[in-house]
């Protein structure tokens, strides 16, 4: 693959929250899932699961659990952070956990080594596979995510560590830009 | 792009630790440390930085660090972890730091919200990235690493999440194979 289509794809890949009801194709499924075992992983030992929910009414419960945690988070949250969360119109209410025609839990084995990095390099894999497919998502975590072991039969070793909704966007994001000022240095820190 | 061209660069990307001492492209350093800004973060702060390390002397102490650190790591951990990397043959010499041409060091700011997920989510991209350009890398991690806050001039409230040694492959592995049973699931957890 040109190094370039991939920077292309990083680019175009945008956090969407708006999704039209549109089913996801089971082929595109089958490859999103695929990706998310193809990250490395601590001794390779992939610690961690995920979990398809198409299902309306588990997708509804999922729904208003998670609302029921961030409600009270967004109450209670660091200032700064709620102020990136007014400006970009975020609250407690997240209408994309039923709206998304599929959500991906994915959670990690906390008895594991490294599961949490291993995890989030997983994610990342997904994140793309769900670009290579046209298709959009959002990285979210609910504030608490105990309620996603009992809803989904996971013994508590598990821990979830992000929903995505997966569905077709219904609305179309510019560009990401590269930031390398500040964030990339030459052989030593100098400074943001 | 499409998505099967990308899982098979997912596939084709195994963890390397046997370099060639040929140079890396500067235009292929300037697309993976792009490709490290373009993932998404906690309120899209970028909560990491890259630094990229190529001159000898400064991976000579890298490797000589890690080595120090990594000594008494393999002394005394776990057992299951132990037969993994004899199995690998993996101990704490850590030759690659100092024959991979390049280092990237990436560092999560302790002080910003999901700094570490959002920190491994860019590691992915850059793993995607270094594939992409032909190039290879192992995502390693010292067992301890504070030398690296003042070998590299980092304030303290970053935290060296791994090193990243790039360069070309010295070795050929066979592409890795997804592996959805036992970690996929429909609707609910059903056990590994």
């Amino acid at each position: 693959m040109n190094p370039e289509d991939l920077l292309e794809l990083m680019s175009r890949r945008r956090t969407l929250r708006n999704f039209t009801d549109k089913e996801v194709a089971s082929e595109s499924i089958d490859r999103i899932v695929q990706a998310s075992t193809l990250s490395p992983s601590g001794a390779d030992k992939l610690p961690f699961i995920t979990i398809k929910i198409l299902d309306p009414d588990a997708r509804a419960k999922i729904r208003k659990a998670s609302e029921k945690a961030d409600r009270e988070f967004h109450e209670n949250c660091d200032p700064k952070l709620k102020k990136w969360f007014d400006a970009k119109g975020i609250d407690h209410r997240k209408e994309f956990l039923t709206k998304a025609p599929l959500l991906l839990v994915i959670a990690g084995d906390t008895t594991k080594p490294y599961w949490r990095e291993s995890t989030w390099l997983s994610i990342a894999y997904m994140l793309m596979a769900i670009e290579s497919e046209d298709l959009g998502t959002v990285t979210y975590t609910p504030s608490d995510t105990s309620f996603l072991n009992q809803l989904l039969d996971m013994p508590q070793n598990f821990k979830a560590e992000v929903i995505l909704p997966v569905g077709h966007p219904a609305e179309t994001l510019p560009d990401k830009k590269a930031r390398v000022t500040g964030k990339v240095f030459d052989e030593k820190y100098a400074g943001e």
